[in-house]
């Protein structure tokens, strides 16, 4: 195994599980209706669309973490990852959100798709040098593994708007 | 950068969001009473044992797939991954399914790290040796960055067994 198939199998593995956790969150937004998706999760938890802003707004972050660019929706992480969702705030319509998860996870994706191998172990933006120096798993690609997980966590809650 | 310690990074940053998820349930089963855990997660869905009883089987699967040995809990299979919830079966007492939680969990921990690095990178054991050759990243270890995320989902519905 050459040095190069190793990083591309690598990031295969990473990548691969994230374009599956997005197809799966797809899929369960093609399902729902409107209502369903401003509807609680179960009673007294976070609203469908809260957690759909939350996702977007995480995974927007990626952009300037990973050093890729700038968000693209930069107003969405106050209102859905500082702020509590049933604040009074007045989200952006689901359709116009539907929208930015879509922007924001094709906008990933050509990023992913034509960063360098060896760019996805360099450390990202929140890890000094210092501390990259002595953990080197902290790295680009390790902050996809962990979006990955921050997903699943939540589709697991959303996939409660379902009808039984 | 050598090629066994890209080997070696690799793996840790895959083990250390494996570990993490782990940390996690084991925050919340610290925190839940047994009637807590007893409990549906929201209105008409699963409960969080039967969760818990899904996450033990499922993950003691994980055995026989890396090729470590025996399931330690085989009969727990058809109880929490074939057969639905509230189907009329007598589940094992709470404190005997921590016990096996911790004992799957701790098992696979063994395995882990003691597994020799180029191992990880070899199929596992529900791939062919035709389709691997073709999909070299369907490896031992992708099994793991599925199965964490595979806990993560049920996490985020286990969370909502917690008061709010």
């Amino acid at each position: 195994m050459t040095s190069n198939n190793q990083y591309e199998v690598f990031i295969k593995m990473v990548l691969s599980n994230w374009e599956l956790q997005n197809t799966r969150l797809n899929e369960l937004l093609n399902k729902l209706s409107d209502k369903q998706l401003t509807s609680e999760t179960a009673p007294g938890r976070n609203t469908g669309i809260y957690l759909l802003g939350h996702l977007i707004a995480v995974n927007d972050a990626v952009i300037p973490l990973l050093n890729l660019g700038n968000k693209l929706y930069p107003e969405l992480y106050d209102m859905f990852v500082e702020q509590p969702d049933k604040s009074g705030q007045n989200f952006p319509p689901v359709s116009e959100l539907k929208d930015y998860w879509k922007n924001v996870t094709e906008t990933l994706r050509r990023y992913f798709n034509s960063m360098p191998m060896e760019e996805w172990f360099k450390r990202h933006m929140s890890v000094s040098e210092v501390d990259f120096a002595k953990e080197p798993h902290r790295n680009k690609l390790n902050i996809v593994i962990n979006r990955t997980n921050h997903q699943s966590y939540h589709l697991g809650q959303m996939a409660y708007l379902e009808k039984k």
